[in-house]
């Protein structure tokens, strides 16, 4: 956590946020309000997020990782923006390390080129749009980084993705698997394009796929970003 | 910068970086050797880090933003490998806020989808790849980050990217341009894809091109996630 965001809990006197991210900073809560809800209702708890601070509380909102990256600040904006504009709160956004940021810092250096994030959960997105994107980025030879790659319920779809990408990338593309970054529970496992499904892979990893330059050697994952050394 | 970078450089007794970094951070360095050389000499400033960790020294390479998103985590990898096996230290990459985490939080919220990162330096990276890079992304409706769009030698490509884009993305489509992000100098600029090019736009602006969904609304730049509010 960064010192800004400290402080923004610090100054807040309304805390919102999903329990499990609430329980993990609970020591610097205090005195104040918490309003937590289970997962899966991120949209009653921005709603009650965005009345508290229309009625004059000072609210901060939790998001694990970066707030900006599949985290609440899109949905709080959309949010305040369907209040009355002389209603509407003023939103500060306190950026963050996102699982891409943190997951890569671990596996050692496999972003340092052109990359891009892609969620594999079609609970708001078509899966067709989210095949069709996994097709273009395996055509531009960029890094990609996974989110949501699988859940309980949504099994298939990384394996879908991997024959997508095999269509461009060869087998031996290095794949990173990190689970909960930065959590006590941290783990990354390196594997190849041919072979990381077979790996445990569920809701609380990231998978990087490397690019035609990606190696692994002494268990980093390194892409070049193309120095002559 | 996060509490587990700062403990990296208070633990080191020797700090390497570019000597605009090395200014910023220099009331913590106190009795620490620092080596710092001016900007383009990247390389050589990493062999000397590389060889003062081999010969035993506690070694902190500082990079702006996050060290593995166009930083120097994977140059100094990729030394380090350059060493025999034998000798070779232990790198440890602290993750950190990269432009693209920081600008999207100035801007409002418009990386909520899925996106790309994309440099425009064509000074380690062939120019056709860029563009041809630039054409998937906007076939794939990504939002999209761009990395160094302009230098002061470098004054076309930032064209030639708007024209391929215009190419699948509306005109309309929001643009916002983040000048020295998190720095003192901090600005922000909202425009669209027909005219952003005539904003002042330099190496120290990163530029943010949304997707369809993309709005901006009391000078936030919004990516709906896909909500039904």
């Amino acid at each position: 956590m960064t010192p800004k965001a400290l402080a923004a809990i610090t100054d807040a006197n309304v805390i919102v946020g999903y329990n499990t991210y609430i329980k993990l900073i609970e020591k610097i809560l205090a005195e104040k309000k918490v309003i937590g809800t289970a997962m899966m209702q991120e949209i009653e708890r921005c709603k009650l997020a965005v009345q508290a601070a229309v009625n004059g509380e000072n609210v901060a909102v939790i998001s694990s990782g970066d707030s900006g990256i599949y985290g609440m600040a899109g949905l709080i904006l959309e949010l305040v923006m369907q209040q009355e504009k002389s209603l509407r709160p003023e939103v500060k956004i306190i950026p963050g390390i996102s699982a891409v940021n943190a997951s890569a810092a671990i596996l050692g250096a496999p972003l340092m080129h052109d990359f891009a994030v892609l969620s594999l959960s079609d609970l708001l997105t078509p899966w067709e749009l989210i095949k069709k994107r996994a097709e273009l980025i395996a055509q531009g030879d960029f890094v990609v980084a996974l989110y949501n790659p699988k859940s309980i319920k949504r099994v298939n779809q990384i394996q879908e993705i991997r024959e997508i990408m095999l269509k461009y990338k060869a087998p031996t593309t290095p794949v990173g698997i990190v689970h909960s970054a930065t959590r006590e529970e941290e783990a990354a496992i390196l594997s190849d394009l041919e072979h990381f499904t077979q790996e445990h892979i569920d809701m609380f990893s990231l998978v990087i796929i490397g690019n035609s330059k990606t190696y692994i050697e002494d268990q980093y994952m390194i892409t070049p970003r193309g120095y002559q050394l």
